[in-house]
């Protein structure tokens, strides 16, 4: 199986060599693209050096492309490169709300993928740290409302959001005033409630993704979701807090149990160790930390819980590869067979 | 009227200065207070030298004390105050939840001030913060429920909360590893879902004065209001997301002109123009910077807001100084006839 990766140079392309490095995804050649600024450099994966090519105009000589460089380039070449016999997991938002494209998140709902025409679209950063407790809970109890704010960092801005947060950050520790390009405004010391750009019900894009990516990937158009997305002065890793109203009753201790049970969570709940889920211990993980985990105050029977994941590994890079992984294991990448 | 400020050297008592420099509150003396390591110091007011005094054994001869010196404090010094014929406006929880202690925001229900019995007690925070807001629709609409999350600053523990974020950040900036003292975990780059301490139903002792403050204020002791209140390394103004269940369904609009009429608020909500509550507008401004407001997605009828507003002001140190001049206006400060 022939891998490429289109985005290479970027903050996922970097997170998914890593990945791909520690993957037990077997291909016979990994293709490294980005655009024609970064053409020539070298990558190093697993102790090699992998020359970085100028992503073509039209269709790549692989078997499957990892692409994470953009929408504008998703929308304009995926179509080129599944003409050219390749399937693409496109980490943009580009085709992720239509029909016949699965958006998948392994653990919930990995058969999706199978269905695929060529494209398969991985979800949105803040809804795959959030479904991972979300999908379980509502399949055992059913998720009535959800009320979801944010607290994301700036790699979901990319290299260039996390540089600039250090770089102003520092500006500001000098004693001169942080600027911004990256974001709308300065966000050393401050936050910005204001991810991607506002739709006309005055919820931004990035909050809307939540309601339409969370209702696609458990399968459920009805679900009732509502989100504020809050840009933070943190470098990796989006948490979130939850509020569930239920259908039928839980207490704090079967979810927790039940979350224990689920995949790609790690359940981080005691409060008397002051052990709950922080960017700090969630940066780098595979695991999405869940915990916080407490009887609502306001929906009878309904849960609170607070969640952190690693935007750019399980809200990006590890999301894509387990697709991969997915798709080899159920042997439905074609060239599978014949890989090394 | 003499006017005394115990606490006068913390951050709270800092602010509280230079409220007063700007207030119509009418004194005739001011006395500073803090502990016996800070005794000697020199403040200035008005363009004048004031000595900080150590904080006597028993009463102070003063008509109104604005203490900001933490609950241990104001729990065993307040009642001597009180009986040494001092009207007490106290910072801390002391007394925020006993029955015959008003809990008074002046533009919600400064009316309660008036039947003090020698303690009134200044609202946490994050309830100012919110409850400004919340009142006025509650009145127009009914609040039903309300889900609250924060994004707390660093100045919520104090002068030493914001130094060590800032010394902190420095020192990760170096390429050091961040200490932390006066949080649980190290802040910088990092949020902690943990303020103040943990209380048998999951929920931290923060998050309950949220619930219990607001309904006192209120005046609903059954308003149901859940809460999650997380630190981020952010230096002053908190802020919050508030999801609200209505009795009578309220339109966005209807409800920002609402606010636009509803004192202690400056309705900051134009999306076009990247204009939303934030910490980088809101620190340093008397006025609570409230909008993103939109209609609930969970709840029909129902609203979605975000407050930012200065901890060290509104949260703090202006409430208290309000109250004071909200009871001398309607000439309940005894002495307050004989003021220059």
């Amino acid at each position: 199986m022939r891998l490429a990766v289109v985005g290479a140079t970027g903050a996922v392309g970097h997170e998914l060599l890593k990945v791909l490095e520690r993957s037990s995804l077997k291909f016979s050649e990994l293709q490294l693209y980005a655009s024609p600024r970064s053409a020539g450099s070298t990558l190093m994966f697993r102790g090699q050096p992998v020359t970085v090519q100028a992503t073509p105009e039209g269709a790549i000589p692989a078997d499957v492309i990892l692409a994470s460089a953009g929408g504008s380039v998703s929308r304009e070449k995926a179509p080129l490169w599944v003409k050219g016999g390749s399937l693409v997991i496109d980490n943009s938002s580009a085709f992720r709300y239509d029909d016949d494209v699965p958006l998948v998140c392994p653990e919930i709902n990995g058969e999706a993928a199978l269905g695929h025409r060529g494209i398969i679209a991985n979800p949105n950063c803040t809804t795959l740290i959030e479904v991972l407790a979300l999908a379980p809970i509502h399949r055992a109890y059913g998720v009535r409302r959800a009320i979801i704010s944010t607290y994301q960092s700036a790699s979901g801005a990319g290299a260039k959001g996390m540089e600039e947060l250090l770089e102003e950050t520092r500006n500001v520790l000098s004693g001169g005033q942080a600027g911004h390009q990256a974001f709308a405004h300065p966000l050393p010391f401050n936050l910005i409630p204001h991810i991607d750009v506002f739709q006309d019900n005055g919820y931004t894009k990035e909050e809307m993704k939540v309601v339409w990516e969370t209702r696609k990937i458990i399968g459920d158009p009805d679900l009732k979701i509502s989100c504020t997305a809050v840009r933070v002065p943190i470098l990796r890793s989006h948490s979130e807090a939850i509020s569930l109203d239920l259908e039928k009753p839980a207490t704090p201790d079967e979810v927790r149990e039940l979350l224990r049970r689920s995949p790609g969570l790690k359940v981080v709940d005691d409060p008397e160790g002051n052990l709950y889920p922080m960017p700090l211990t969630s940066s780098g993980e595979y695991d999405v930390e869940v915990g916080r985990v407490r009887a609502s105050l306001v929906f009878d029977g309904g849960i609170e819980l607070f969640v952190s994941g690693d935007q750019l590994l399980k809200g990006a890079a590890l999301n894509a590869v387990q697709i991969a992984e997915y798709l080899q294991e159920k042997g439905a990448l074609k060239t599978a067979a014949s890989a090394t």
